[in-house]
């Protein structure tokens, strides 16, 4: 088959669509044959050399596709080959083909195309993982997304409103029509104003419960400044940095918490665990369309550098897809 | 009645028993009759003028008493005059009698003394809900206790070995032989031995699942660095100072989670949640013996600054009680 090898890690050009070994089914695996895989923050990560693939995950980049069945290993129940499926990955998913444990497998929703469901898997259960089992959002609750146009912000601000919360949001001021659209309360312009005053003011003054953060250390005393009593900080990127000053005392005055996951380094099991939340409570949602994927572009796999360029200059809105 | 007043906050000889008006039970409230009161680190805080009574509150100090019910306020079913019981005060308990709303009341446990259950309300609150609600200690997992010596460790030593827990505890070396008596599998002279090195080595190397922490600051990096994967840092005192650097990219890495809180500012509503989850699931272990109250020593109310002087030399092991 082909896929995405990183030979030489360091800007776009670094990803080469070459000729590798077929993958076959370890024994609770199935092989995918990839209609679509999308693109994440990570991809960048590991096409510059710092986010390695975890011990036994394939070493071409993509956490997340959707396709068809081809093979099935020992052991896997409940799937046949031919079934189409979209499923969370630990890497492999810009090629051709990929194995992938059947616990991180994926029904595709009703009335949606299995190229489309490709830019599921990764943003629901990141967002899930984080806003409802870590964070434990509550309906009538106020939720803060940052970077609320890419495709996890896009995904939470849906997620957010069909549980019943009030979603505030940060984004470049040329999305904000479109976030509004998809249900966002509030659309704050990280440029030019300031999110603390800004949430603080749409909440008379007792701050955000939730706040879902890819910022990191530059935001960190800013977030719990914005927060309520009781407030929780879920922290999935480190695009400010790692290394920031908490102020323990203002977190204690209002009960808060901060937490910082990724997804990719949880063991299968833990995976497993929560593609099976995502199927039971996000999984409803999405077929009754009150979450849609949004798809900013698709690019052929090979152009997989174009892609990053994108990726890169944030300028898109939503998933960005890869077609072998 | 008489109660320790503060007119001049400042050094020990700043509690004065003095003669004070007689409270009345507003709605929702009854008025105990004093037996015994607990002396809380909040409480010399509080003598020193660095932390007011939340709103509402009696303006002496005491966070938790036991006694006997002197009078009923409107509105209050399922209690009566004379019934003995104990319960988790916003302040006050350094006094003859106190009001307390009747959310936060919970009965003498089997086999105890009136005055020996003083001791319980509010490491038993501080604990559970720090320890099971906020940070989900499960059987099997290992927790850290940082001031195992005090009334919150002893407690938290002896609720973790009952919910199937293993405990480890920093404290001063000449307490450790009587809290490996109340259960503690490992226990760290922290003046001497540096407490990651001792945690990690007990874990092979895994970490710690939960940390109830009573230092802040001064500890944050090396308790992330003694988190195991998915582990949950519960902050509930800031003896070692309130700032402190986090470093996000190394809590990321193991999936940790920060929490801080204080009791004493929750409202009375979550107050009385908190009561009621003690009663049903901490209260059964102490009947059945599982976990008992250590006393250090009693002291007459009015001698509340001997009292005191103790508390802050450390030099005790579990707690302090005033007799009025």
């Amino acid at each position: 088959m082909h896929a995405i090898t990183i030979d030489d890690p360091g800007g776009p050009d670094a990803l080469v669509w070459a000729e590798v070994p077929d993958p076959s089914p370890a024994a609770g695996e199935v092989v995918v044959e990839v209609t679509a895989a999308a693109v994440n923050r990570a991809d960048v990560m590991q096409r510059q050399g710092h986010y390695p693939p975890p011990p036994g995950a394939p070493p071409y980049p993509g956490l997340e596709c959707s396709g068809v069945i081809s093979a099935i290993g020992a052991g896997v129940t409940g799937h046949h080959v031919g079934e189409r499926v979209c499923a969370l990955l630990s890497g492999g998913g810009y090629a051709e083909q990929v194995a992938v444990p059947a616990g991180q497998l994926l029904p595709i929703p009703q009335q949606m195309s299995v190229q489309e469901a490709a830019a599921l898997p990764e943003v629901a259960c990141t967002v899930w993982s984080n806003v409802v089992d870590i964070a434990r959002l509550r309906k009538g609750e106020t939720l803060l997304v940052h970077g609320g146009g890419g495709g996890i912000g896009t995904f939470a601000i849906q997620l957010g409103k069909a549980l019943g919360a009030t979603v505030l949001v940060t984004a470049r001021e040329a999305k904000h029509d479109q976030l509004r659209v998809l249900g966002a309360d509030l659309t704050i312009d990280y440029t030019a104003a300031d999110f603390v005053t800004e949430t603080q003011r749409a909440t008379d003054g007792r701050g955000v419960d939730v706040i879902l953060d890819i910022i990191g250390a530059k935001y960190l005393d800013r977030n719990v400044a914005a927060l309520a009593p009781d407030g929780r900080i879920a922290i999935i990127g480190l695009q400010g940095g790692r290394r920031g000053e908490l102020d323990l005392g203002a977190l204690m005055a209002k009960r808060g918490s901060v937490s910082a996951t990724t997804l990719r380094a949880r063991p299968a099991a833990d995976k497993a665990r929560i593609v099976k939340g995502v199927r039971e409570r996000v999984w409803p949602l999405v077929d009754a369309g009150a979450i849609r994927p949004i798809i900013d572009r698709t690019f052929p796999m090979a152009q997989a550098p174009a892609a990053h360029r994108l990726m890169e200059s944030s300028d898109h809105l939503g998933k960005i897809l890869l077609l072998p």
